[in-house]
């Protein structure tokens, strides 16, 4: 393999709830990957030294020095983030609260930049500057996901709001009076169009009678999204009403940002091709005629790239 | 009066749907102004002329050389803009459509600069730099009146959204299949909470039996609040209901922005006192608890300066 002289080598990870995935990157290039599950791990310390661990074990099957081979680490993880001091204000399914992730990884790895942002910001820098919205210097993120979540990048740069939590378009208030969400609050948009609300939903209306062939508790998004495209009523009405809510929520968001652009990305939007004819008219109900036509709505392309090239852009421009 | 060497004077007129306020400032003070109402005139480029007559009058008037003695014109208008062409999108109340205001003026007053935004944007800008929310580099400002509408400053600019049409927070959806809204559209905020939408609601909901002592077309929001503050049911509802659908949609626009600061303005927002602690519960039942206690809401001070101000920023911060 060639080696260009002042090739640039990084660390990066994208902690999931569930799954967690270290790669190294060559500049802009995911070189390797190794990914394990995020529950096994007992505390945010272990993880961290397993993560580092994993990049010395990518480093040096690359040919490098192990981890001084490394120019800087960017970090994904899954909940809201204080930037400027490198901590992890809540992370509730690894149950991370104000975990100061990025001086445990300064001891793990003296002497590199770390850089550390939310999932959602991540993944949508991915897309902004590697993916679906390359070229286009303002833009919104939206993930639909087991949660719903956003970035906002805005004249080229992520804008992160005053307590670093901008963009939270999942806990938009949609539906005045609607289900409780995850949040403690009700209405939320994540809590009539997430994975985990579809799923919810389906439980809750599916009688003995006609559930989907597994017991209530075990029903998923994804059967619920089968279910439907087989002509199951119930599922169908609960897909729509997903896709409704979302036009309404990306609506909102355009009535106040007015993007060229919004790239949708998440598990949720696998189902894409099903639910975009919805959304789009839902949101096109509740927007200006001139902002219909010119509004662009992709689909997101990186995949779970997406999370480790965003960290990958903000340690590339924060140097 | 004294006249400081280097002293700048500016040309600034607020054309609103009923009134239109012409002014002269001096630096950031302004040391005149003349006022008519805006539907006398029969046509944009008469009342163009008219303007330009005023500011020469009002400069003449102040012991400068009429029009050749303003170093540039600053136009708040009732509409969408294209800023960068200096067009008139539409401004309904006066019936313009793609007028060429900025043409227009150059005609009129030759080589001096001009610029123009909408109404709500010349206000936030007003409140951001001369008022309310001095200080303070981001912050939305939302105006309730006739219309709601809305200013992002961010970062110390405005930001205005790639067709000039950010800030619609009185477009947001905030009622899935609510009233219909003068836009076309259903359950925008404007259609609730509005000035014109309080009035319209009373107009329904009260029979012959309980109208406010005037004919139903001519109630006003006005006497809605009055009457609300008589003990008035129906009337109270009414408020009420226009309060915590504001509060939903300040919640939206702060799940989406975390700004620090929100500016609230217009006429409806005369009844601030009343209002407030209404629109900051449900505004609060829909955020996260880490956002409620840090955001400040305040009561914009400018009053019918604000849009005047507000050009005065744009002209002296574009020149």
């Amino acid at each position: 393999m060639s080696r260009p002289l002042g090739s640039r080598w990084y660390g990066l990870v994208d902690i999931g709830g569930t799954k967690t995935i270290v790669a190294v990157a060559e500049e802009s290039a995911i070189r390797a990957r190794e990914r394990f599950a995020t529950e096994v791990i007992l505390g945010p310390d272990d993880l961290t030294a397993r993560i580092a661990a994993a990049w010395e074990r990518l480093a040096l099957g690359l040919g490098l020095s192990g981890l001084s081979g490394l120019a800087g680490l960017g970090v994904s993880v899954p909940g809201p983030v204080d930037v400027d001091r490198g901590v992890v204000r809540l992370a509730v399914n690894t149950r991370w609260k104000d975990y100061r992730l990025v001086d445990r990884l300064r001891q793990l790895v003296p002497g590199v930049p770390v850089v550390v942002d939310d999932d959602s910001n991540c993944a949508g820098l991915g897309e902004a500057f590697f993916g679906a919205g390359w070229g286009t210097p303002t833009q919104c993120y939206v993930t639909v996901s087991t949660g719903i979540g956003g970035a906002l990048i805005l004249d080229g740069r992520l804008y992160r709001g005053f307590q670093f939590a901008a963009g939270e378009i999942g806990h938009m208030p949609v539906m005045a009076d609607g289900p409780l969400c995850q949040c403690g609050n009700r209405g939320c948009l994540e809590a009539i169009s997430s994975g985990t609300a579809i799923a919810q939903r389906a439980r809750e209306r599916l009688t003995a009678s006609n559930l989907l062939g597994v017991p209530p508790e075990a029903i998923t998004a994804e059967e619920v999204f089968a279910a439907a495209s087989r002509g199951h009523t119930v599922c169908q009405e609960i897909v729509a009403d997903a896709a409704k809510y979302l036009g309404i929520g990306l609506a909102s968001l355009v009535q106040l940002l007015n993007p060229p652009l919004i790239v949708l990305g998440g598990g949720v939007m696998n189902h894409y091709q099903e639910l975009i004819a919805a959304i789009r008219k839902h949101m096109d109900d509740h927007l200006f005629a001139m902002h219909r036509g010119p509004l662009r709505i992709v689909h997101g392309v990186l995949g779970e790239d997406g999370g480790l090239l965003g960290a990958l852009h903000l340690l590339t421009t924060s140097a």
